[in-house]
């Protein structure tokens, strides 16, 4: 399935080294003003350079090809395109039937009969995350304007303090490493009652698309998995006012499937990139035996880094699907 | 939305003091022997009856009233309803306006502009989750027989040690509170590729079903939310034969969102049971003012007890909804 | 599928000689007044009894088991289902094998590897409307009020004078035969803008819905087939004021797969029953050989006498689910 | 909706004069032998030049820009896009206001709130059938080989000689007029049981596709219209073998909704080219009266001639979504 949504319905596709990465909105409403200036932001947090991201570097310049006329959307599907050109597949051929550990490598080999794409990982690789990016731009557009996103590391390596997280990126990197985070992505200003019971919760909608960013292993709201180890008097929120404001917020702003008002609090938990420059030992199907294997390439350090803003863009586009009218 | 899936295609109805609840599946293979005994273990899972579960007594007989024909399936959409009989609904109308802290009441209120059926949660009630059950035992009879599915309540009240879970119930119980619990689901058998990138990773689909429990708010695959807190060269599952058996099970079973052949592990953080027996104090929109709340009515000191088996149901709904034929 | 619907969501099961008929109807708005009675006119409409329409008498009652609360919709799943009570399933046992002509029995048959239920047609009886009639009085009671349907036989048996309606059913029926016709369904109030280009324009979503009920083999709208015998100066519908009234309607109420504001027209052609009383030769899968094949059972001599409602209903439940709130 | 089908999933964007036509194809198998030549074929079928078919000239080049590695397709969602060459927008801009008749300029502009895109129709132009045929070819290559696609034009102008077919488009042409025809399909080989009861019968799913074809308003099946006329007698279709041939095809391949194993037979009606030179008076929404329009711009004569491989590529879809692997 390379699409969702019911009512901002998103279609995607492309490979890390293919031609393109693209996507197609549809259920835009007409006359939201848009450019291809808009997307830069947001991009621009995504985009690698900095520390612990991949020294791959691609413009990332997204073409509207479809759905705008005359600056605004025109409620034909929308439909951004980008380019790939910094592809270095060379890299990849060499390891061909050497599958890299914690990889789709293998599984998208046995599943596409050998047909898949390998280079860069091919329709499973980060890159797509680009066109959820953008995606989630235009979410953004057409959201009440009242919303307030903000999206943080709250974890890195396992350490909550954002003063030590740059000391720990080091830290792997020269021991040709990796290491997992956890982000946190906070909204206000969600209306009462978006969310769909039995099957379409709110938390449903959001965790469907985390989990598909490549990478997610948890998804959690409000108290998560701490709420497990609370008793109920202690998790409890007590409404406080006409508008169902609550004291507390271990709900993370959705009770019953529905949001309540409060603020929406989601966390992801990222795995540790897979690709690490250290050697890894693993099955070789071409000599069917163990063998050494050397990863080459270009590769985040800390893939929840560039991940935050993917996070935020996966909430966006869910609450603007989720979003009543 | 109460419908969920695209080749095992479920959807629910019903209320917890409505006069039914039922689920219609549609995409089930034809020929596969079926009777309503085959649902009395995982029903009886699911009933109510022991140590912190609630004294409604419900016989939750499954009646097949379509689909059906001579023991076996026809094809045709099967649907099974069961009758809610053991309702007191009165303990129900006393607290109108007074909602109940991390209940529905308020946001179903405001959803519904106050036509919601209000009497034990109506369709928000965890009563639902008798439907899901009996779609588990279906979604069970038409995986291959090689899986084996262990499911069990992991922690409780933020102990990992079974032999203390009766002093636990016990301890809230005497209290008027409630714990919190976490269940795991392990299936073994399930063979390499199922899944659907980029969309409909086999965790996107099993955690999109687990946040339609009532009561969850977490969900993490393999390693989880530890995973964040590991390195790669840790983490990395190594390949060790030619059929993808990995030396460590770190991705739960899951990599690149498809099925690796390992066994799949997930789990589900369960909120403490917000109907608690103690005092709290909540806005009445009645009177408009904060005031003390009595909950009446019979709940679950712990809502994971019950819960196991539903995640499990849930876990085999998704798995159903994914199998490659 | 037994599901249809984006908005107005609705999944359908049962068969003919089963326990029940059922329909669950998603998607609805909170707090429409609806009560089992409301059902009544049109079930009145669908029912046998009159001239040309089989002698199996159904009381028909529905029974609402969800989604209703103090005589309103809940905004939860609403759920309706029929008993089947008149069965006679011995008339079809005897014909095992030997498969009716134009009826589904012999490619159920091979669909559902002998499976499937036999009795009555099984799942594709047209028994099954019933539940799409019940669908129909739900959709429209929350259209908006101000549109007008009518729904009228206008052909049957190749003529297109009602006074000689009796004359031709009276004929067919003493030939032990059976008569074809067209039902017209027109409705008016529609607003501009209703359906979705690309896919989902206004003439597939009810075309879809036309095409489900059991003999219908031809659908059209506006001047249709007659359309492609017409030059574009005579087709044309020149608009005539500032409302986009059209001085002629040869489009039937949709341009662009729009609704544009004029009369909604369409047509669905009904086969001729296949089931007739007069021998017929075909072939007997158990006996190998064509064999001369006497029908029981109790038939409709027209099946567009009944199916007017149907075509009346499903044309509601389109334009619910099309309605743009 | 820009989305159609469930197994084979095709997601389609575009205007008339935009940069871009494209359609993603989702749920192919991998390993299909595919190049850009394979599209030569049908595109050259829907390509104008020949007599009654418009005289803007696109070389149509498909471009595949993802889902393919190594001539063969990867399982990963398949893209085709179009660029758009020969526009001459300026034709267009000319009669703001002063809606075409029987065109979608008027319900798209009150549909969109005057944000469409107003050129060559936007994404309501026949050129988003460029996308279709697409996907008609990718559709026809994962069909079985067995199946034989014939396609021809049935009755033009509502003649039914196609030697009378070039006088009756000079005749028109002449007279800056249109004409309408019908387009008839027929396919061998498919095998028994494709379909699905109750809400997508074979006749829906192809139905469906057809009427989002622009300028199709009529379906039919076998018989179709025609069956309405006829007795049952006269219409049924007696089974002759084991196999399940029958003796006449009254029923175009389809019974209960599901293919019988004989020859598919659909018939779609095309309306006159909407687009005429000669004058038509319409109203002007700028003006507010009634203004004599003429219409510029590059048109067909028929839409049916161009339109019969679309229709062809609209069944092979359909076909390609329900084929039971």
């Amino acid at each position: 399935m390379n699409r969702f949504g019911e009512h901002f319905r998103i279609a995607l596709w492309g490979e890390s080294h293919g031609l393109q990465i693209g996507v197609t909105i549809d259920g835009l409403p007409a006359g939201i003003p848009l450019s291809e200036q808009d997307f830069a932001e947001d991009l621009a947090r995504r985009r690698a350079g900095a520390l612990g991201t991949t020294p791959r570097r691609e413009p990332d310049r997204p073409r509207i090809v479809s759905g705008l006329y005359d600056g605004h959307t025109t409620g034909a599907p929308l439909t951004v395109v980008f380019d790939n050109e910094d592809t270095c597949s060379e890299h990849y051929t060499a390891i061909a039937g050497h599958d890299r550990p914690s990889h789709a490598d293998r599984v998208a080999w046995e599943r596409f009969d050998g047909f898949n794409d390998p280079r860069g990982g091919g329709h499973f690789s980060g890159r797509l995350t680009l066109a959820l990016v953008a995606a989630g731009v235009v979410a953004k557009k057409i959201l009440p304007a009242t919303l307030r996103f903000s999206t943080a590391i709250v974890e890195l390596g396992g350490c909550g303090d954002p003063a030590r997280f740059e000391e720990i990126l080091h830290a792997a990197a020269s021991d040709g490493d990796s290491v997992g985070g956890i982000v946190e992505c906070r909204v206000e200003g969600i209306p009462t009652g978006w969310g769909e019971p039995f099957f379409d919760p709110a938390e449903s909608r959001i965790a469907h698309l985390l989990f598909a960013v490549p990478g997610v292993k948890g998804a959690e709201f409000g108290s998560g998995f701490a709420a497990a180890r609370m008793r109920g008097s202690e998790h409890n929120d007590p409404i406080v006012d006409a508008a169902g404001r609550t004291a507390t917020n271990h709900a993370g702003g959705i009770v019953g499937g529905l949001t309540n008002g409060n603020e929406l609090i989601v966390r992801a938990a990222f795995k540790p990139t897979a690709s690490i420059g250290r050697e890894q030992n693993t099955y070789n199907r071409t000599t069917r035996s163990m063998e050494p294997l050397t990863i080459r390439g270009r590769h985040d350090v800390c893939i929840a880094l560039r991940g935050a803003v993917v996070v935020e863009a996966a909430v966006a586009i869910a609450l603007a699907d989720m979003m009543r009218r």
